[in-house]
Formats: C-alpha cells, structure tokens, sequence
C-alpha cells in the first residue's frame, strides 16, 4: 500500500477488525442452528461455516499483518520495512470460492452423483480463476494486472453460465417454496462476485490512495459473499426443512 | 533452510499459513458432520478429526518457528538465529500417522479382536517407521539420510504389504456399495504416503533451493494424506451408515 494518512490507517485498521467480527459471528450462527434444519441440510450449514471459519482466520492474519506493516505513532503513519501480506487473501479465497459453490449445491440436494459431478466442476472453475488473478495481484505492472485478471474471467464466466443455464432443471425441480429463494442464491453469487473484479481492476485508474480502496472493497465483498450469502442458504435449508415436514426436537 | 529468497520466504510463509488452515477446517468438518453417520461409524470420523485437529497444532507452531527464525524487512530475507524447529513435523507424524491407519481400521467395522489387533500391528509399524525417518531428517551427511530413509522403509512396505493382502478378506466382507471405496481407502493411503520419501529424499538431488521443496512437498503430502483421506472415509461412513438403514434426526 502506498503511504497512507492517519485517517487511511484508522480506516483499513478498523474495517480489518470489522471483518473479522462479522466472518466469525456468521460462523457461529451457522453451527449453531445446525438443528434447527433437517439432517439432509446439515451438510450445507456445516459448509458455509466452514467458508466464514477460513475467512474469520485469514482476516485475522490479515489485521496482523497490517498492525505489523505500519506504525501509527503521534498520528504519523510509517512504514516498519515488514511486508503487508497481501497473499492471504488469495490463500483464503482458494478454499472458500469453491466451497461457497458446493455450499449452493450441497443445499439443492441433488442426486448423490450430480451433487459430486457439479461440486468438482464448480470448484475446479472457481480454483482456476482465484489461481490465475493471483500473478497480475501481486504484479506492480499494470499490464500484468489486466492480462491474468481477463485470463481469471474466463472460468468466472463459465460459472454465471452453469448458475444460469446448467443449474436450470435443477431449479425448477425444488420445492415451490423453496424456488424463488435458490434462484436469488444464483443471483447473489453472481451479483457479490462481481464485485471482486471491479475491484481488482481498480488500480488501473491510477487514483491515489488505489491500495486503500482496494482493501476496503475486497472486505465488504468478503462479507456480502460469505457472511450475506450464508444467511441466504440458511433461510433456504429452513424453507425447504419446512416443506419437507422437519420439525425440531 | 539455506538462504531463502523474499519469494521463497513468502511461498513457504504462505504455504505454512495455507496447511493450518485446511488442516483446521477438516477438523471441524469431521466433527460436525458426526451426527450424519451411524454411531458405528462416529470413532472413525472422531479420530480423523483427531488427526487433523493434532496436525493444525503443529502447523501452527511450524509456522510460529518459521516466523521466528527468519525476518524479512524490506524485502530482504535473514536468519535470526533461531532454529526452525523441524521436529515438529516428525511428533506430528508420531501421533498422527498411526492414528490414520487406526481410522481406516475402524471404518471396516472388523469384530473387536481384530480391531485391537489390526490397530496394535499397523499402528506400531507406522510409529516404527516415523522413528526410524527422524534420524535421517535432521542429519546434515546425505549418506545417513539415505541409510535411515531406507531403514524407514522397511516398515512402509509392511503397511502396503497388510493393506493389500492382510485386509483383502475384511474388504471382501464389506458391503457392496461401500467396498469400492474401502480398497480406494487403502490406495489412497500407499500413495498418499508414497509421496513422503520422494520429498525425504529430495535433498539427495543436491539442488538449490531443496529446503524449499521439502517444506511445499511435506504440506501438500500432509493435506491429501489427511485432510483429502479424512473426506474419503467419512464418504465410507456415510455410505455404510446408508446401507444400513440409519437415519439421522
């Protein structure tokens, strides 16, 4: 990050912090009304706090890594020479985008061999684009950023397209109940990760204080996409638990 | 290490980071999918969690005595002095690696007195071969890797020799839908495993940078071997669990 303000410093300092509480609050709120949903739905919330539980991890690591980058004392912000870890969140990102995807399958239930099938073709497609935005991240040329972050939206186009059309018969086959609810969840994977690339290509505006901005953004999509979209899955698990007659003890 | 580049320094630091947060993740994915398979089943699914949980206590330290043995301040990589504590990964192995075979063991769902049995004879050559590495790994003379490495070898292929004659007729004994997955078990195992002494012998090859290459193998190998095997035998549970009519709640 280039050389912050006070105020800059203050902002990602907190929003680190911010993210954490809510990555791990959505944790415990899954695991913790796992009996309320009916055992066939279980594997889905276990999943989706599987997601918040990584990402609690590495916004922790994060903060860490921010606190022990700058310096912040009588309100001047320096460098302490200690790289700011920026891979941590490609690391976080490797294990949870496909995880976010076999979560939205998991709470489908599909047939035990379409369930296995979608689960490695979402994951590997989502594996492959955080792999390939990885080199133009940490490239300092701007060129690089945008040749590895068009090579990225390839296989993120290939997941819009098996959400929108490969999932079709799939949606219609939930319960009516259930319906309008998965095919939001579609759209609120498409919608949230839409966000990262606007994002990572953001630097090439070439604004000042860029670094920051991409901190910020990368956090509030990490939320709307795992905490925001883990909420979702959880209302669904209910509404299809409800239609299928599961009552809690 | 020999003298580590900042990139390499970063890859290592990052892989370590990476291993702790699967090996965490797969701990608590055994543990609270507990409730999803049979009561037979749940000691099988309790000690993969074991394995995982005891080996993300280990990653976690590795990475501590990484952090500590090396600073990078302003991009430059130096020594601090302090030893990066290999051993970790070998009290690791000692307690992990017999419990692995332990888990494939009660998975089988053998009568008791061949569980004891079968735990006792595995569990023993697994530790034997754990200790008999050691020596090997924290020697500096390429002549005594080798000696102990091949020592280590001894007991290794008494594991493959029981897994693929000692249990043919317990894989023979179980149910149909399941005994694919079994014998697929015990591939898994042999060549999960395999892959350990080409990373232990790797320093052999005298290359640059063949610390590096140990650390990245040794992690990867931990993650299929444990975290990708304990997937496999709660889809083993689960799908026994199924075939005998268990229901969860």
């Amino acid at each position: 990050m280039e050389n912050l303000s006070f105020n800059e410093y203050q902002l990602v300092y907190n929003f680190f912090s911010f993210t954490f509480a809510a990555m791990a609050a959505g944790t415990l709120f899954s695991w913790l009304n796992l009996g309320s949903v009916s055992p066939s739905y279980r594997p889905a919330l276990v999943v989706t706090g599987l997601v918040t539980f990584i990402a609690a991890y590495h916004y922790i690591q994060i903060f860490i890594s921010f606190a022990g980058a700058y310096s912040a004392i009588d309100g001047v912000v320096s460098s302490t020479g200690e790289a700011f870890n920026v891979t941590y969140r490609y690391v976080d990102w490797l294990l949870t985008v496909p995880l976010l995807l076999i979560e939205l399958i998991l709470v489908m239930k599909l047939s035990s061999s379409e369930t296995v099938n979608k689960c490695v073709v979402l994951g590997s497609a989502a594996a492959l684009m955080i792999i390939l935005g990885y080199p133009g991240e940490i490239s300092t040329d701007i060129e690089n950023r945008m040749l590895w972050g068009l090579a990225a939206m390839v296989p993120f186009l290939y997941i819009v397209y098996i959400l929108f059309f490969g999932l079709k018969s799939s949606i219609e086959a939930q319960p009516v109940e259930a319906r309008g609810l998965v095919s939001q969840a579609c759209w609120v994977v498409v919608i949230t990760w839409s966000f990262y690339p606007v994002v990572y290509f953001l630097p090439m505006l070439g604004f000042e204080s860029a670094g920051v901005a991409v901190e910020i953004g990368y956090s509030i999509a990490d939320i709307a996409a795992k905490v925001g979209f883990g909420i979702l899955i959880y209302m669904i698990a209910r509404k299809k638990s409800e239609a299928e007659g599961y009552v809690a003890r």
